[in-house]
């Protein structure tokens, strides 16, 4: 029985997950593919720490990169060590020396990934990346494979599994920010330092990622609109419920007469979406393509097994060939990059939370300023719960463009009976 | 630019289909390929009747496969003829001609793919299918590529878009069964003879596919326990909406004890489960892995364009190689048959509903019949309407072996209190 060898740098959650799956499902494996798969290397940077779990009887640790790459018996190199700068190296070596390379690194891939797909096309190399997105969920094969002649117009997405527990346990249990992120690093879904995921970074990273491959356009990370979740507040997810919606941080992008708009926000989406239903740690993405309509997938989108899983489909589809692949699902040549729409011109519904005197005449001022603004009230509430003499007036708009609501806005927080800045979310 | 050509057999609403993104999506499939597709050949019964669709500019009409297998420029064979016996010569064909053949058609493979299969392994050759399930759902690569690492322990599907037709507008609109129909049939959503599909036989084809691909296992079609939804009533649609349960046609697969338990059954699916809201025409499929856990994949599974999405998807994967493709997802060697779970062990919840004479003692004796067959009653409601002196008792009961229900029924059945058989579905 031929082993297929491969060398993993790093091994932590992922990394650990993959030894564990190697070995329970090794009969699993082999009655697919014909042949065995081990781990030969581990890169680590540590050589003396304690390791819960074992890459397998056939590997040895190591510090050195090079020591991975120059093995003549790894085919494969499993990049799963975190940073940018480290992964960047070693993967650049590693198809210099001639190997696959499967990475779960979507911050490496949103910003150098044109880069890395060059350098893979002009080596005739795997670069494949399946658990850089929504963790164990088919997602990368999906848009590459599965729909491949399908023309995307759209893709949404509940990307960061961190960011939904929170603002889910904001919304079943009435949290607050803060204690919910508490909850989800005491739980471990959420890293010491949680910036990128709850500033929406990490999101972002797999959005450029995702609009590569929905519509083979480069989408340069610094250009996109990012919004985290650390502004939601349970008052916001109380008023947004009432109105038969969700509040999720939302990765989205679709073309608009030939230009891309995108962004990442969190936003309202009305409960009866299976979207807004995706809780806890769970990731989803739903697109539309062309000719298949509407499609939504549905998983766990983090955790050392379901990404292990998507790892491991990576390292069996390069086993399995083919000899050149497109590793971004188009030919091998350089992406042409998109073209963004401003997004100022973004046109959809949105949710405003004004916060203000409880005087006469308030509501008349705030509906007349929507209105020289060209912005038209679906629904207005003023919440009735005086707090030290203000009160909150939300509403629901129609369809309006983020310039006219950005104006709006300004006009509202520069009336004299304007308490507090108003709170804006789009709706989906 | 180099084309690969086609030969269609069938011309109906999935070829069609094909057509039309061929040719409105010509440009993107080139992006993706370096390559075009075009149609060559397509075969039909009647040569004199006027079709809707164009095949393209490079493709003739015949009327004999022989035309179509020996047109030295077809390298790929596209089924989408219907029917058994017809495509399973034309497929046999084509593989002993040595061209790869796209399939649609299930019902074709849930009875013969195990030989068809083992015809193309022994040429080394694709036979695809991702149309046959859930037409434009990534099913077949998700179980066959994304996740071939993965052990599935279980597969749950709503996989026949009319039969949920009906059975949501039953729920919804409180139609009767024959009138949601009628409205199904107006809709061309429903065949003249919709048999297959409401009986069950349709969701039994897909469902011994899914099996061979989720466990590498032959399940022999007529053993599969097949129940259609022609049964269901409003009555019981709305006792389970009381219970906080939708009534869906599911079909299911799970490994019990290295035992394969299955089956196509109406079943009553709590409503806060993502299966519940399936509505409409779609489809959906919920697997569970032992690396990636619960995923679930949601989209349309019927029409001419999402289903022409999924041949399209095929054809393309045969266009990118591998040379030796592994059909099933498994090395290419004969499938073990199924240990088969046999029906009457399969344990889960009930709702039974007895439709009893109005006097009392009848629920003690229904409740002496449950505990003397060692079934224990979770929920118990008599509804209050009395119609011709007769009143239904509905029970929602804990786990219990279909046997033991059996009995149970049985039991009711025989009491002379009873007015009419007792209704049962199981709870997922």
């Amino acid at each position: 029985m031929e082993t297929v060898y491969i060398g993993l740098a790093g091994f932590g959650t992922v990394g650990s997950g993959l030894a564990k799956i190697l070995e329970s499902n090794s009969d699993w494996i082999e009655r697919r593919l014909g042949r065995q798969i081990a781990i030969r290397k581990v890169l680590v940077r540590d050589l003396n720490k304690v390791r819960a779990a074992s890459p397998g009887s056939e590997a040895s640790f190591t510090a050195d990169p090079a020591e991975l790459i120059d093995d003549p018996d790894v085919s494969i190199v499993v990049e799963l060590m975190g940073g940018v700068e480290a992964p960047r190296r070693l993967i650049t070596a590693a198809l210099n020396a001639g190997k696959h390379v499967v990475t779960a690194n979507k911050h490496l891939l949103a910003e150098h990934g044109t880069e890395l797909f060059a350098l893979a096309a002009e080596k005739g190399l795997g670069l494949f990346y399946e658990a850089s997105v929504a963790g164990g969920i088919p997602t990368i094969a999906t848009f590459r494979e599965a729909l491949a002649g399908d023309r995307i117009s759209e893709v949404v997405g509940i990307l960061n599994g961190t960011a939904n527990y929170i603002l889910s346990e904001m919304t079943v249990n009435g949290l607050e920010f803060n204690t919910a992120l508490s909850q989800a690093q005491d739980l471990g879904y959420a890293e010491a330092d949680p910036t990128l995921d709850i500033e929406g970074h990490d999101t972002a990273h797999k959005l450029v990622v995702l609009i590569r491959l929905a519509f083979g356009l480069d989408y340069p990370l610094t250009e996109l609109p990012v919004r985290g979740i650390t502004g939601v507040t349970p008052q916001d997810i109380t008023y947004a419920r009432e109105f038969g919606y969700r509040i999720k941080l939302i990765a989205e992008a679709r073309q608009v007469n030939g230009r891309i708009e995108a962004g990442v926000f969190p936003a309202l989406v009305r409960y009866t979406y299976l979207l807004a239903r995706v809780g806890g740690n769970y990731n989803a993405i739903r697109l539309t393509g062309n000719a298949v309509g509407p499609v939504m997938l549905h998983g766990q989108g983090a955790g050392d097994l379901p990404t292990g899983s998507a790892v491991l489909s990576d390292i069996m589809a390069l086993i399995r060939g083919p000899e050149h692949p497109d590793n971004t699902g188009f030919r091998n040549a350089p992406m042409a990059r998109a073209q963004i729409l401003p997004p100022d011109q973004a046109v959809c519904m949105h949710y405003l939370r004004a916060t203000v005197e409880d005087r006469t005449g308030v509501m008349a001022s705030i509906a007349q300023a929507m209105a020289d603004n060209g912005v038209s009230i679906a629904q207005a509430v003023q919440k009735g719960d005086s707090e030290n003499g203000s009160v909150s007036v939300v509403f629901i708009t129609h369809d309006a463009s983020a310039e006219a609501m950005r104006r709006v806005i300004a006009d509202i927080d520069a009336m004299d009976f304007t308490v507090k800045s108003t709170v804006h979310y789009r709706i989906m």
